[in-house]
């Protein structure tokens, strides 16, 4: 059963995205679901991203990162970005470098390019804000898929207390 | 028609919310759609906010505020904490305060209290990152309300270029 908290953040609405970083020469991805759109004047989004993964340091180098959009049928692909340790995440997967150089889905529904403009403290996490300097629409006819659809997919349910009072 | 830059950023899925402010003496709430989950450790929210609101001094005054989540069935109540320059926002609404003071609607799907723990900039909208100190989910049986099932209910369409070419 889920606890309260845990079942209180998932109204929390968000999408499913696929997180492309390269420092110049490696590429990787990893799946990411705290995206939102910050500014219109410039458009600018914000990722709030782990920065203890093996590809934080790829994006801190470049200062560059893509967001790919993932449809409601792809929590498959969701799934393998989301999966740590792989040597190597790319493989077997169809994308193309962006103009930033970073791994562009073939198979996303929508693509940002962004470059960073500044990163931020949040917790256990960074806030990496991102001017978006290119992008897509891929496929008009799907929908995004939410993260509250992948259940407990990433088994972060474990991460929420079992109250709010500390 | 709809652009197609403004398509595109309709494929980042959001949430629609009433943001709650007080400075201790005045209490407002604005809508608000730029809203993400950013840590688990603590649980923390972020909000990109319009610095030129007439609200957010109060939010900067006091350093928290509330985030309610509403309802898919209550884009009437996004309009209203849409609409700029009612002289009382929450005249006639069936609201409580936080324990920051911050105004929580009772129609609200769930809640969140949060103390602000830094301001960041973020083109024309400025990034509040805070801490949750509490919440609640008031109503489980109700899906919450999507920002792209709002349309261009706020007129954001007209904010987006024709093309991400600068």
């Amino acid at each position: 059963m889920t606890n309260g908290v845990a079942e209180l953040f998932k109204r929390v609405s968000l999408g499913v995205y696929v997180v492309g970083v390269t420092d110049g020469h490696r590429k990787s991805a990893f799946t990411a679901a705290w995206v939102t759109q910050v500014s219109f004047k410039p458009l600018m989004l914000a990722v709030s991203v782990n920065p203890h993964s093996s590809t934080f340091p790829l994006l801190e180098s470049s200062q560059t990162f893509s967001v790919n959009v993932l449809a409601e049928e792809q929590i498959e692909l969701a799934r393998h970005f989301g999966t740590p340790g792989l040597p190597d995440k790319l493989a077997g997967i169809d994308w193309h470098s962006g103009s930033s150089g970073c791994p562009l889905l073939r198979q996303a529904l929508a693509w940002f390019e962004c470059e960073v403009t500044g990163i931020y403290p949040a917790g256990d996490h960074l806030l990496v804000v991102g001017h978006v300097t290119g992008g897509h629409l891929q496929n008009r006819d799907v929908l995004p898929l939410t993260y509250r659809d992948t259940g407990n997919m990433d088994g972060a349910e474990r991460f929420y207390p079992a109250s709010l009072e500390a």
